[in-house]
């Protein structure tokens, strides 16, 4: 009897893929004791490799997870994107997984909102991840971003003259949402290349299916894929593991210095000023501001003006988010801009926020008006 | 009467490029009360700008210095270099200023000695600007390194997957030596494009040297800038300034957190261990070493086990710096493998570093063995 490719190897020892996907999960100690777990599956090359690996692993008895596939159907594709959305779900179920999926009207929310379509797309992406994670009781989410991703990502925010942020690129681990208990989970991003997802899917017996998205060159990222990493790689045949081992230095420093930061800015807003004693209308106005309305408490000019740029920036990035509630919009010359309120000894000085927020400074301290 | 172009400069207001220069010399508070400063001239369109536009600037008592020129013929091109030596010399003398220049025979000094080509250009020319420094009584030393050489060197940097010291690139201030009190100003890095400086040198009616290894595919440098530079500026017509902006922050995040990681070192290393009450060889061995032979005295373990990796990191490598005199050959992965020492609970451990040096764990220490 001829075996299927795919059972075959359930039955070995696990595929060269899996075992590197097995061996970034436990190095990176995720939770393998029946959690459920849910794979958001594009129908691509990258997603679906991931999506057999977990399910390699899985039966295998090597990781011990319960998988859903999550398909959104972002309806940029007319017909092709509801035959995606089939052929992952009849993938799903041959392998024996229970799936959710979804049809966003991703362009009709791009041209009613503030978004463009790839933040249209990435916000109902995200949504879509959240939801399909709450209704399966899973705990985190896993997305098969690759090491291609990674060094594009970095090159895309080093072209835009981005910091340590930008630069340190995709995170293997990070919340889902700021405020939300999911993990987002990436565990292709340190090591997997494009080819090895493709090799491992026709390994496997698998057609994935073709994104024509991904040989549109008026995106940038796909040019940066086709043009400039094969030039990178005329001069260090490695230059993706290269752009991926920088992004992960500078992450870690990125990491170091938020921590140190949040350290600085919760010792310049330890003690709240006294009642500032004076009688024009501008401080009275003043007054109701340093109470604390905002999330951002009166900030000590002193204790950020000694610290190091990097750290005072960071601190001050840190503040401004408390008392906006995001940094949406708030560029690098904002942040520099509030920097200038601490220099010198003169108060009664303001610097102005996107959206209409503003910081001022008074008698020693920087006061968030929202 | 028909003046020359570039005395009518010094009567007038100062050319574009003379006031840009002059804004970083006073944005940087650079010392300009009648100081000596040993300009380095190649000959090429960027040192020849950077000394006309000191030049000028003198000339028209807007800065107050006292320039000596400084040209080292490296030897590599024939005739082309005596005569790059004598246009050079011929320059200083119209302009008025004093020049040193010398004749270093870098290829047999590369052939003789651990150094390549390269690396023995640079040492030849560091030797001799400190020289003609201290012969010059002069407190700084001023290269004409464009934003051009910065965005090159980030790029070459990263694609060998450097963290932020090498994505920092091209600092505009440093010493010219570690153990020197002579500075290495680099006036020009943050904002001039090499058109910027043939430019200006065609304005001066000036026609500077042409080195024909600019043109030399062989080097990655010269490859970088023909061919990577160009194809990031179809993305970003203003890649170089990106790359600028990037590795400005990046730099600044690295000062923070060499600055942090001294003080952690100081931290573990502030009390000496007690001796060790072990009758063994080894540890009396190892006793000897624990005396401050070295510069690293004895590293205790808990301090730097708690601290955010890239701290210890770079505790860890200014550490060892102190204990070999420098960090030469010594990679990540050695760094690395004196970290591991530090996991756990176990002593008697041993990690190799380059040169023979190596470190210990005893008894919640490190020890460096030089």
């Amino acid at each position: 009897m001829r075996r299927r490719q795919g059972e075959e190897r359930t039955e070995g020892r696990p595929s060269g893929f899996a075992r590197r996907l097995l061996a970034e999960w436990r190095r990176r100690a995720w939770a393998s004791a029946g959690e459920g777990v849910v794979v958001a599956v594009s129908g691509g090359a990258d997603s679906t490799a991931l999506l057999l690996a977990l399910d390699e692993l899985s039966k295998a008895c090597l990781l011990d997870l319960s998988l859903t596939v999550a398909h959104l159907d972002h309806g940029l594709r007319g017909e092709r994107s509801e035959e995606d959305a089939r052929w992952v779900e009849e993938l799903a179920g041959r392998l024996g997984h229970g799936v959710v999926s979804k049809r966003a009207s991703v362009g009709e929310r791009a041209g009613a909102g503030r978004d463009n379509l790839e933040q249209a797309a990435r916000r109902a992406r995200y949504e879509f991840l959240a939801e399909a994670a709450r209704a399966a009781g899973a705990g985190a989410v896993v997305a098969a971003h690759t090491l291609d991703d990674q060094a594009e990502t970095v090159l895309l925010n080093l072209l835009r003259g981005s910091g340590a942020e930008g630069l340190g690129g995709i995170r293997a681990e990070r919340r889902l949402a700021e405020s939300s208990e999911v993990l987002l989970l990436r565990p292709l991003v340190g090591w997997a290349r494009r080819a090895d997802t493709e090799g491992y899917c026709g390994a496997r017996g698998v057609e994935f299916r073709a994104d024509e998205m991904n040989d549109d060159e008026r995106f940038a990222r796909v040019r940066v894929r086709r043009r400039l990493v094969p030039l990178l790689e005329t001069f260090n045949p490695r230059a993706a593991e290269a752009l991926a081992r920088t992004a992960e230095l500078v992450r870690e420093d990125a990491a170091a210095l938020e921590q140190l930061a949040a350290r600085l800015l919760e010792e310049a807003t330890r003690e709240a000023p006294e009642v500032v004693d004076d009688e024009s209308a501008a401080v009275e106005d003043e007054r109701a501001g340093a109470v604390d309305v905002s999330g951002a408490r009166p900030l000590r000019v002193g204790v950020l003006a000694g610290a190091a740029a990097s750290l005072r920036r960071r601190a001050l990035r840190q503040w401004i988010a408390r008392g906006r509630g995001d940094l949406r919009r708030v560029e690098l010359a904002h942040v520099v801009a509030v920097e200038r309120l601490l220099a010198g000894a003169r108060g009664g000085r303001v610097a102005e926020l996107p959206g209409g927020a503003r910081v001022e400074r008074r008698r020693g301290w920087l006061f968030f008006r929202g």
